[in-house]
């Protein structure tokens, strides 16, 4: 059940996407459009975000097809012509995407999605592209500082049942996986992508019975192997444990070992250091604890701060809600359409000079120094990109400008490399890249959050990444600016 | 593509509901159990919920089926027996939900959903169920929040691009709509629920021609009975309005007045009163301002205390994430199971007094006083419903526990009737009453919200609706807490 593959990913849109695309067709407006997909502010008050969502995105987009159904409800509006209804039913989307890769990490106002299409089908996915690859990034963002707060600890994504509905669990997971999680409860994200799945037990399992270490023990006769026992149904400390406890005695007397706890209310930094003390002091040093009970990255942190020897975080709500920040406002813009043979850049201004579009067909070069180490981003003019690259290969310093508005700069100095974070993944509505397996992505995220330097990934007050346009395109800007204003 | 009705929402669990399962299944426990849903605090500190997805979920239980494909997934876990699985293949969910009506107001501890079934069938819908109910009560609870602050003027939800996945945004449209939202922008809740579907315009429109007037007079000649033009691409105030009141001037030539304009950055009320005096100045007063960007409910109340001449707020974001409050803490727990004829209470303690259940097959009775307003609720063990509905007639007064804890009461006087709010809606796996309308359930919804004391609706600070369990529940409560203390 992949819904992102399902036939009817045409309606998935907004009614204004379709009139517009109407508009467009009524008026002949063939020629090419470049439309860049940015959001403007870090979520959760962080210094970064983890791009994610692109391989379900480019399924749903290239499965965008109007069938009889759909055209039929179309036609029902008394919107839309029959001429254009018979268009929809031919239309595919034939053009070009450039992105970044999923798992990498991002800053705001830099285009992470960047669409060559006629404008008719670059509108038509609009709606679609904003939906999934918001909720991703957001959900593997959140991991990540979710992850780093838990400091090698485990984190397991336990929150099918408070996420938004069931594909907002699916995605969640998926996304949760790139941004470092190790497993996830939800069973479809198992058999979708491979995540691995965990679980332990309900309440209601312990109140079946009518003793808590009779439920425990046949709990742990039938999942020797998988023994994480639930302690807090009727007194974690007086009850829960020293039952846990006589019931690992047994499976450690078998041999086996891989056994824990589960602690899901009260205080967790106390229950898990009188937990610790009990299993050591009972002889059981190899039992784990787990912790759960609305987690998020600032609990967490907490808890390791203080010692609390917890093995693994179930984290369920406030990772797949966005706790702190449940959308990300990722915005899809034209930037630029053909006139002839050349593009013409196009901008939206605003009072409020962040609003205010970045022009032209652009990709983002980031500058990388020692180890790896991202320095900082240079958002270029696509032709612009082998210059400043050629720059990096000669060591010079590349200008970042603090704001477009204020003659102030800075220098980036020490580069060792620079690399264009944009690359085409579909040309003419086919996919030319394979997308990299789950797994492989996860990886690769654990090494570029590893490479960034811990400033940028504090939690709170983290330091700010330099991210700057080059002269000329701040140039191309203002001169824009002064001729619509 | 209801993707509730689909045929692979078995896999939509918890690894741990399975386990679980085959632990019920091996150990033969073929026993009736009770679960209620019920949550413990109200969202974004209001004063009221409205409950919501019941419609879906009970579709979504009924085509709860392991299919091969799913078995298949599950055999690969190396957790499951044969036998078990071969039993998974039959499974079907036959059992009895008893449940508040779609739109109906609830508050904290009262059982929303109550399941009688097999401990297994019971237990395999658990995930599901709290993922379709936490989010749709929460977004319709959001939604009449958002109704409320808006006093009057139209809601429209345009909170595809922000929602969490494809369903997240589907769910939430029809959650929105029956907490009071006028309209989607979402085509495909448009189709598959009914819900009525509105749109304007993009910056990308008046950005594809060379002038915004030429994109402004393009747009009206298309849609002339529904022209909304975007007015903030240049300059709202300099460029924008001043083209579209020209256009609008043209419509009106030709007697075409259904028109206005969209406001979608800057300061709001500023802008509108503007907007509405240099529209009035123009001689149209009957064109119509819709206003957007990151509204919720408080913005929205500020907006129209300020007198903003807003005519129609769009609200995306905030309302279908549930900005404030991203999840509904909505539990499943076991409260009752049978033992040859008849139920034990099943009870699970905590430190917290707030978070032991309540034991046994509850329902609850609302009292109702002048202009059937709710005065306050009862938790009644089901063999006492008919008791205190008597009573209500005989206008006795009924008493009520602030807390089982503390020997404090009220008395509520003066109710005229009480009606229990917990019916069957399935019998033996069988949907034994019609589900209302999505038009029908938001109208019921309505008259609900506006039966309310507004003290109990206030967005900060409300009113606490009492909520009270029964002596007798109470007793047994207090007794199983000692017992198992």
């Amino acid at each position: 059940m992949n819904i992102y593959d399902h036939e009817s990913t045409a309606l998935v849109t907004d009614l204004y996407e379709l009139t517009m695309m109407q508009g467009y067709f009524f008026y002949r407006k063939n020629e090419t459009a470049v439309f860049d997909m940015f959001y403007r502010t870090q979520p959760f008050a962080g210094g970064y975000a983890v791009f994610a969502g692109l391989e379900p995105m480019v399924r749903a987009v290239l499965n965008f097809r109007f069938g009889q159904e759909e055209l039929r409800y179309l036609s029902g509006l008394k919107l839309f012509t029959p001429a254009f209804l018979d268009f929809l039913a031919t239309l595919r989307f034939r053009g070009d995407i450039y992105a970044v890769e999923e798992g990498e990490v991002v800053f705001p106002r830099e285009p992470l999605v960047r669409v060559h299409a006629t404008i008719i089908e670059a509108q038509m996915i609009e709606s679609l592209l904003l939906n999934v690859i918001n909720f991703q990034t957001l959900i593997a963002t959140k991991t990540a500082r979710i992850v780093k707060a838990a400091a090698g600890r485990s984190v397991s994504e336990f929150g099918l049942r408070r996420a938004h509905g069931i594909d907002g669990a699916l995605s969640a997971s998926r996304a949760a996986h790139i941004g470092g999680a190790a497993s996830t409860s939800n069973l479809l994200a198992g058999k979708v992508f491979g995540i691995p799945v965990q679980g332990t037990m309900a309440h209601s399992w312990v109140m079946a019975f009518d003793a808590e270490c009779t439920a425990f023990m046949k709990y742990a006769s039938l999942y020797p192997e998988h023994t994480v026992l639930l302690v807090d149904t009727y007194n974690t400390l007086t009850k829960g444990i020293p039952a846990a406890i006589r019931v690992f005695r047994g499976l450690k007397r078998k041999g086996i070992t891989g056994f824990g706890l589960r602690l899901d209310s009260g205080d967790l930094e106390y229950l898990s250091k009188q937990a610790r003390r009990m299993l050591d002091s009972a002889g059981l040093p190899e039992a784990k604890i787990v912790a759960s009970n609305e987690l998020d990255e600032y609990i967490i942190e907490q808890l390791v701060r203080k010692g609390s020897p917890i093995d693994i975080f179930g984290v369920g709500s406030r990772l797949v809600t966005g706790y702190g920040d449940p959308a990300l406002n990722g915005i899809y813009k034209l930037a630029a359409r053909g006139k002839g043979k050349r593009f013409v850049p196009g901008i939206k201004l605003s009072d409020n000079p962040e609003k205010i579009t970045d022009p032209f067909v652009k990709n983002v070069l980031r500058f990388y120094g020692d180890n790896d180490s991202p320095m900082g981003d240079l958002i270029v003019i696509e032709s612009e990109l082998s210059r400043y690259a050629r720059m990096s290969r000669l060591r010079q310093p590349v200008r970042m400008y603090n704001s477009e508005f204020i003659n102030e700069s800075v220098e980036l100095r020490g580069c060792r490399d620079a690399r264009p974070l944009l690359r085409q993944v579909v040309k003419n509505g086919v996919v030319i890249a394979p997308f990299p397996g789950l797994g492989r992505l996860r990886a690769q995220t654990e090494l570029r959050l590893a490479a960034l330097h811990p400033s940028y990934r504090r939690l709170l007050n983290p330091r700010k990444y330099p991210v700057s346009i080059t002269k000329k395109l701040r140039d191309m800007k203002i001169n824009m600016i002064e001729k619509y204003r």
